[in-house]
């Protein structure tokens, strides 16, 4: 449980590395090598002209966990590589969440799923589903 | 060509009421059936811990730009339904543009490709390339 | 159960229906709302170059097991809309398996799962996995 | 031309080393490091129960001409490392043409791009169009 919470320290410290995150205002959540969670509060400025979350900011949420549950994963500095984004349902609610798995690692990627989910009523809907590409970084190699 | 400009107008006026892309500050520099552009300023804020671009903004703009691109192609309200991305080059400069065409479409939806480049010193890089499906909205049907 | 064996019947008897999986050699095992699986005997004419299963022959169980998990879930006929698909092994063995679920559908269409397995010396490895969308045939909508 | 001719040649030495390819019947008309096409006639066993060459066979088609314009721009062997394909028209007609060329390309890896058309009546129609990731191998590294 302890190496975990050093993991999530880690993973935290990283976000809070990403100016683009700060502003978005994203939380890590979790982070092991099973499981990686990001959490966003939905608020005005993240919306789209139908008042839905824009679509924009739930694939920064996907490549965003998608690469820390990669590089959990992995244990070494990564990248996203590529990944492929379905929306199944307007984002409407109080909150975002994301969680992405490794399904297959290798030494040099790791192939993560994800899905992101809206709060709303305290219940969660699934709003996208996606899988990508997370590369060890070269330098790192 | 008046016929481009109502068109840009338009797509001007859709991206103004998302709150999301006010706040990226996103400008739509071209819109007709078959091409849409997207340009964004790169600053401080939209970068990530090495220094790059984040990944969620190249992902913002391919999102935002296909859908641009397949609305203008079919004439009608959409929403991106979903794409992949391939992330090539880390965005580093001063500007990102996002263009995309439609490559088929039919009643319903619309298949369209995109690239995102970078503008360092005057050159434009490719930084992704992705290709996704942009659905009619239902109550447009 | 006496529902779900009616729906592999049925299942059973559109793969038989298809040609190229008669070629192919390829079975329906299992068909649910929640379940499909088709399973391919591995022989000499489905290899590539390097004695690894052709990665065509994984996409193909792809496309094919996408449609019939979304078809199961939806309950219409359907055709496969678009997938992607992450190869993560060589595929190297006695027989293919694809399993592919339903994670979300609407009236028109279902976002779908699947990984593809290969048995070898009685284990199954994870060769391959993949996400995709079915749509309904639009002349049974 | 000489040099185009020699990669050519290897190319189709390539393919006829693929039992898979030999079993479908499947033809390379061209390579460049600019431009890989094949080429496959149309015939009963390729079909599905709509009467509609397979989405399997275009998989195959789409997943075997990215690994070639991959390989032909990196000089190296590969392998296909992951692809998205998206189904635009059902493909009816005499004979299947599938060309790929490489967006961008590192030391590891190509990302390239892919369409599919069916010829009908003399007449090129577009029938999928996919974009994928082509990974040098391992141990040619």
């Amino acid at each position: 449980m302890q190496k975990t919470d050093e993991l999530l320290n880690y993973g935290r410290n990283v976000l809070e590395q990403q100016p683009f995150s700060r502003m978005m205002g994203t939380k890590l959540t979790s982070l092991s090598p099973d499981l990686a969670e990001l959490r966003l509060v939905i608020r005005p400025e993240l919306l789209q002209q139908n008042g839905f979350v824009h679509g924009g900011v739930l694939s920064y949420l996907a490549d965003n966990v998608l690469a820390f549950a990669g590089g959990a994963a992995m244990g070494v500095p990564v990248v996203t590589s590529e990944f492929k984004l379905n929306y199944v349902r307007p984002a409407v609610g109080q909150e975002l969440r994301a969680r992405a798995s490794c399904a297959s690692k290798s030494k040099s990627q790791a192939v993560c799923t994800l899905k992101v989910f809206v709060v709303a009523d305290d219940l969660e809907k699934l709003c996208a589903i996606g899988q990508g590409t997370i590369a060890r970084l070269p330098d790192a190699a």
